[in-house]
């Protein structure tokens, strides 16, 4: 950090968003001794910065008092947050099509360089919750929205996709071998969509393509993912994909998407 | 506020959090000096704010690097909370399966004292999306899911929601007149149900159930919203009311909820 972006920066905020964050570890609620281990600051700092987040509503008193829980509070910055991306909007109804013609889950994920990022799902039957919950984040290399994203970008960015990943492989099938995504990434490039068997969840296949912005900058992707006990990946893609790429083709483009 | 407390409060905290609410009530892109003049803070505290939450992610530089959006890092926190509400993960496949055999619009709000938060939605067709967006904030004296949930609450608590709400009516239909407001919750304790008709959106009705917690407090509400191009007011509750209620029954009184 440079001198000059050294006094911009405010210590004080970013150690109240450090406080908000070490939820996402460890399962609240949390006391303020783990507060203050969590977020390595000392128990007087804890303290100061937990009675501001529970005035502010950013964090709430556990049950019974105990320990603190994230605040409700919170779901007002996703309220703004989801408003304020126009692609959402526009996306919505095309989702809910979709999803509806498919049968299937289908989701839209936005790109955030080394991860995409859960903005929208369209749910089905009794899926696990967490695994679909908006503003989850998965490697963008071990997905096939990522990879579909992957394929709109100038070789040196994809490089540093590459380069920079560390992510941990969620299952025994996840691609980590960079010659392999490499490939994987060419085939969406003349396909339109990318393919991901099992890379994120055994037993499930995902079919994705890019949505583009109207400088054809890859910005998000649509998925749909259905289970390969129904399926199988050839069939999947033979079904699914012409319907994906039609709506993505159709948000691609505009100007004013993200 | 006291000595001892005023202590513990970190003003720089607090402004940061108040830029990122600063979008709640205007469309993005903002620029320093919009920032600034909607935080009441001089122009280099909000460069200072403004560079410490794009250092974090959760604001962003808008398109062509004009003014300030804010950033997909606000759906981590989104991810975390929504994870951290075991209510939310049991009522995810309840709300489902209402929604479809339903067939109208499901969503489930957090009680939050003079309002009420949308945490999950179950959306049909091409509805508004902002309307029905994570997040949404009414007030809970204006809506069938807030006095479902004011019927569970003893009189005290109900006279000081009433006393301090000050939320402009949504619609020329919003029912304001504390007396009828009373009524209405009144009714809603012996029939188990709320209905609101118009009163967040013309044309609309809503017939909602609160979810009660293992001391019998409420803590949440499921609706179920349709159009009264389709539906009497009457034959809307006779179809959906116990289908809402076996809804809202199987998810309350058990320990651990909220």
């Amino acid at each position: 950090m440079t001198a000059r972006s050294d006094t911009l920066y405010i210590q004080s905020l970013a150690k109240g968003m450090k406080v908000l964050e070490c939820f996402a570890d460890h399962p609240s609620p949390l006391s303020l001794n783990d507060i203050a281990e969590h977020c390595e600051m000392d128990r007087s700092a804890a303290q100061r910065m937990a009675y501001t987040l529970v005035t502010l509503g950013y964090l709430e008193r556990g049950i019974n008092g105990r320990g603190f829980v994230l605040g409700k509070k919170i779901l007002e910055r996703t309220f703004d947050y989801l408003r304020s991306v126009p692609l959402l909007e526009r996306a919505t109804p095309l989702i809910v099509d979709v999803q509806r013609e498919s049968g299937e889950r289908v989701e839209l994920s936005l790109f955030d360089d080394l991860t995409i990022i859960f903005a929208l799902r369209r749910q089905t039957k009794r899926q696990t919750y967490t695994t679909t919950l908006i503003g989850r984040r998965l490697a963008t290399i071990h997905t096939a929205s990522g990879r579909s994203i992957m394929s709109h970008l100038p070789a040196e960015e994809v490089d540093g996709i590459l380069a920079r990943t560390t992510a941990t492989p969620l299952t025994s099938r996840t691609v980590t071998d960079h010659a392999q995504i490499r490939e994987m990434i060419a085939k969406s490039a003349i396909d339109g969509y990318a393919i991901a068997s099992e890379e994120s969840m055994l037993g499930e296949i995902s079919l994705a393509s890019a949505v583009l912005d109207n400088e054809n900058r890859p910005i998000a992707a649509i998925d749909i993912s259905g289970s390969l006990a129904d399926w199988s990946a050839d069939a999947f893609a033979k079904r699914f994909a012409p319907m994906l790429m039609s709506a993505t083709k159709a948000l691609s483009g505009k100007a004013g998407l993200s």
